[in-house]
């Protein structure tokens, strides 16, 4: 089984980039003691003031899957929906190792 | 002060991958421990054979910096080059928080 992640960016509207990097931050609470998930970072940009970056990584693509139903995440996307401008396809990973995943046992 | 990050995404020569993944591994022990290194993730793609993706999140840039001249990386760089057909521009992150960074205290 190999680990799953991605690299999402999302445009934030503009002047909606803090607050949408808070409710991002409530999602890393959330979803960050779900079973299987590693890794979710956010980040801004140095060079692009309405762009938001989310890094995760999950044990596997089903552990991601299965977070979306975590309880308060859909209620999470609802309030963070209209402060996105736009979502680019994500770049999809696989984790291999390194400093900073949560459970590194390799490949 | 603000954190420096970077999704880094590098291109193997063909079946050279798993040796670069390894040098690359190598080399996240190694900065890993340095000062301000909060993350350092080396991943494959589920897409695309000979790419490799490093994402780092350090303290602050001049840590980043400062890495370049710990005992061994130099050498390791040497050692890897051989294997990269390209380096693409990094994408720059400032790492805001979330679940993996080794040193979350905010912003």
């Amino acid at each position: 089984m190999s680990r799953f992640g991605m690299f999402g960016k999302l445009t934030a509207y503009p002047g909606q980039r803090d607050a949408l990097v808070q409710h991002l931050l409530t999602a890393a609470t959330l979803v960050g003691s779900a079973p299987g998930c590693e890794l979710y970072v956010v980040s801004t940009s140095p060079t692009e003031p309405d762009t938001i970056w989310v890094t995760e990584a999950w044990r596997s693509k089903a552990d991601h899957v299965a977070s979306l139903s975590i309880a308060g995440v859909q209620e999470l996307i609802a309030k963070a929906r209209p402060l996105i401008a736009a979502m680019s396809e994500p770049i999809l990973l696989t984790p291999v190792g390194g400093k900073g995943l949560t459970a590194d046992s390799g490949r």
